[in-house]
């Protein structure tokens, strides 16, 4: 992201600014749901950069449980989560697969386990934010580390300090 | 746009300030160029509030040409625009349908037709990000009015004073 965005230095900070009020700023949403819904968004895009990035935040935020984590990204009905989070989840898959997917039904379920308006408004918005920030990343071809180390040095950071500290994660 | 950031009153600033220097500041793109790839893509989400939204602020910063934009935006190959245009809006279609999509040769053809590095940047991240407003839109099934003066009236706001007077468009 760092790469592609020195392309455009005016429009870092406001991407950064947004990124870090939807995914790292107080919520009752905790930092560990948001990545985990930013993480599974990415997986149905098929972007292993964002992917692997936001799941080793989850991972940060839930002290190290890599194996839960993974889980839920690769089929969140199956994996041992809140029924909330599970429909959150399920809504994210909906948004990812088009604006027109999102079935009254969909709200119906999360609002059923307990999530708030403002829940389903910020779990449609961070699903539509990686459908764009995947995009973004894939389109230009960006350089994908293989290397899982480097995701988890980042993400500590990431975790810790959020997504201003440094242009965009 | 508006009533659903309303839910997110800390979101909205920063999401203005984005979209107003991706969309409206200076560029070698013009506006109107940089709507067009907006009004196609929201065309090719079939989110009809943004494609009227964003065609219409294109009529606008075009004196009216109101023909020339509709077959822009349902069929930018046979559109009668420059060749880089129809490159860049080739390109934004791709990553319409996902970053993956596109190609090598979708980036060369834009090249070859004088597209710079930057605008080339600039086209995959409008298209991108409108993958995410449209998402938002339809996701959270937001009113769209049918009524052409309703776009007319705020297209010529946001082509005269940009995305940052009144929260996003």
């Amino acid at each position: 992201m760092r790469a592609l965005l020195a392309f455009r230095p005016e429009i870092a900070p406001a991407l950064s600014a947004f990124t870090n009020e939807l995914m790292h700023a107080p919520n009752t949403l905790t930092p560990a749901e948001r990545e985990l819904i930013a993480a599974r968004v990415s997986h149905l895009n098929d972007c292993a950069f964002c992917r692997e990035s936001h799941a080793a935040i989850a991972v940060c935020h839930l002290d190290g449980e890599e194996r839960l984590v993974a889980s839920v990204v690769a089929d969140p009905e199956a994996a041992p989560i809140s029924g909330k989070l599970r429909a959150l989840l399920a809504l994210a898959g909906r948004v990812q697969q088009g604006g027109r997917a999102v079935g009254d039904g969909d709200v119906a379920r999360a609002r059923a386990e307990g999530a708030t308006d403002r829940e389903i408004h910020d779990t449609v918005l961070i699903a539509a934010a990686f459908c764009m920030f995947n995009r973004y990343v894939d389109g230009l071809a960006a350089w994908t580390p293989t290397d899982p180390d480097v995701y988890r040095q980042r993400a500590r950071l990431t975790a810790e300090h959020g997504y201003t500290a440094s242009p965009v994660r």
